[in-house]
């Protein structure tokens, strides 16, 4: 059987563009014993990518020149010589882009139940989108009703999950995030009780400051840099922060305030998260996020690519801030 | 009955001197019911005085200027009207830098066993010191056996005491210190497997690095500044930081390197740590230090003033590095 696959042709530049992807068509090989086979329904786009595509030192090694794009997929198994998968299931799982996976079960997260949502709901509010805001918030933050909860890049896949959690925990959520469009978003889709849109605000400590009256008590930060630095600043006594990226480290801002200090005096606590150290008890993240998302807690935008050679388009998008909601491929 | 005090009579300026300090006599009212009469025996000189005496934000406030320097003191109850307070009874509590203490209980911490130790271990090594070494390694560090743990300032009456517990939980300890002679009591006195004086050493990252061929696990920093910069430069996935103190943190060294990306890449955690907050739990920390006490595994030095009036100078030789052990005062 023919096979068509997203390979990485060469590394980036500054910029991550769809020209360092080459399309592949190749032809499988037949299924051994312990095989079965995946034709992807959707795959995904996320903003780790970036990561994955560079050489710079990273949590897993760089996808190598000439591999398949590494990506979450949801797939349907369409033939099987593995006696713990049947042809029909629907499975979530790492299987690249591609529209054809063999796999032997150790690259499957989960088996799908098509009834609990829309399939393409599987690759973010009960996949790893919502898993890394359900572990990343609820075990290192653990937000408090009645506490104050920011939440940097609160528009997209991972932030707007944090926001409407933490809301359903109780909270208040302040959101941060870059157009008035998403800040519109924040408030009417996403439920936050306030947004900053720290490109046009005129100083977001002040604002901040303004919108969080009992200082913060929470932050799950997808950004680091100057913004972070403006929400440190406001931490209560006990505060808890979650480090779930720092894309806002350019290079102009290697350097930034110390926080140690902070970090004492507030007897503070920041912690990386990394959703892969977590994705073996993903279904006890849909086991909390499911009836959420069932009593219409969840709201969430997709833009949806049509056809394997968009995905980089997507990613394009994604990577400039310009999608509208998890961006993901349809094949 | 009369009463010598030493009250803060100014501000400081960028160093402490002992001349911010006034010698003052008052004469004691008589005891109310509920009251008890203590005479001071040891007076403690901690490094947070330093913070206690400015009035820059602070975990606390500060002294106020006229009013008796804060201190914990091990003292003898000379006569009580306190139904839960006995004459010759021996306790520690938070006494200040004065003769006679007038209490009602509330600033006492803990009564002390007078067979457990030497009274004047019951205010560093059963006392805050020990805590703050008890509490900050054992539930922010958590060290395991096999694990590397690297201690700043580790001759300092807290880091010996981390180096020593991490050591006899079977951790790799590594002392980051000032003096040849503080370096050669972190490997003869306090059993480090290793120290390093940043004064003098080449590079501090490079021997570091030298010393932790495995890496660092946990590390316990009493100074933060470019000295934390090369110690969380070589973090372990799932590292653990106590920030216990900030005191290089100058303010040539206000910003420093980022460390959001080391944290989330490494899972890390950084959290402040203040011995105020767990006071309370006082008796839970003597409980797990008296076994290493009384089995010899934790060694001290006292550098011991005689007399009230010496212990604004016992401050200066703290606060410049000067002395050697926990600085005391013995009335």
């Amino acid at each position: 059987m023919k096979n068509q696959k997203l390979v990485l042709a060469k590394r980036p530049d500054a910029n991550v563009s769809a020209d360092i992807f080459r399309l592949e068509e190749e032809q499988l090989p037949a299924l051994n014993n312990g095989q079965f086979l995946v034709r992807n329904l959707y795959l995904s786009v996320d903003p780790a990518m970036r990561g994955w595509v560079t050489d710079m030192p990273n949590y897993i090694p760089p996808v190598a020149l000439g591999e398949v794009m590494r990506s979450f997929a949801v797939g349907k198994i369409v033939e099987s010589k593995h006696a713990g998968f049947s042809t029909g299931e629907i499975v979530y799982g790492r299987f690249g882009w591609q529209e054809l996976t063999i796999s032997d079960g150790s690259d499957v997260e989960r088996k799908v139940n098509p009834d609990d949502a829309p399939l393409s709901v599987n690759l973010h509010v009960l996949g790893m989108t919502g898993a890394t805001a359900w572990f990343g918030l609820t075990e290192i933050g653990n937000p408090q009703a009645g506490e104050t909860v920011v939440v940097s890049t609160a528009a997209g896949a991972v932030g707007s999950m944090v926001g409407q959690i933490a809301k359903a925990r109780g909270c208040r959520t302040i959101g941060i995030t870059g157009s008035d469009e998403k800040a519109e978003r924040c408030l009417n889709q996403f439920g936050y009780d306030a947004v900053i849109n720290y490109k046009t605000c005129k100083d977001l400590s002040v604002e901040l400051a303004e919108y969080c009256p009992n200082g913060i008590d929470v932050y799950f930060d997808n950004v680091s840099g100057p913004i972070s630095d403006a929400v440190v600043s406001l931490f209560n006594v006990g505060a808890r922060m979650t480090v779930c990226g720092v894309i806002g480290i350019s290079s102009e801002h290697l350097n930034g305030p110390r926080v140690a200090r902070t970090l004492l005096v507030k007897r503070a606590k920041m912690q990386g998260f990394l959703i892969f150290d977590h994705m073996h008890r993903l279904a006890q993240a849909v086991e909390g996020l499911l009836p959420l998302y069932k009593t219409d807690k969840l709201k969430f935008s997709e833009e949806i690519y049509n056809g394997l050679d968009q995905a980089p388009i997507g990613l394009e998008s994604l990577l400039a801030g310009t999608n509208q909601g998890k961006v993901l491929v349809k094949l």
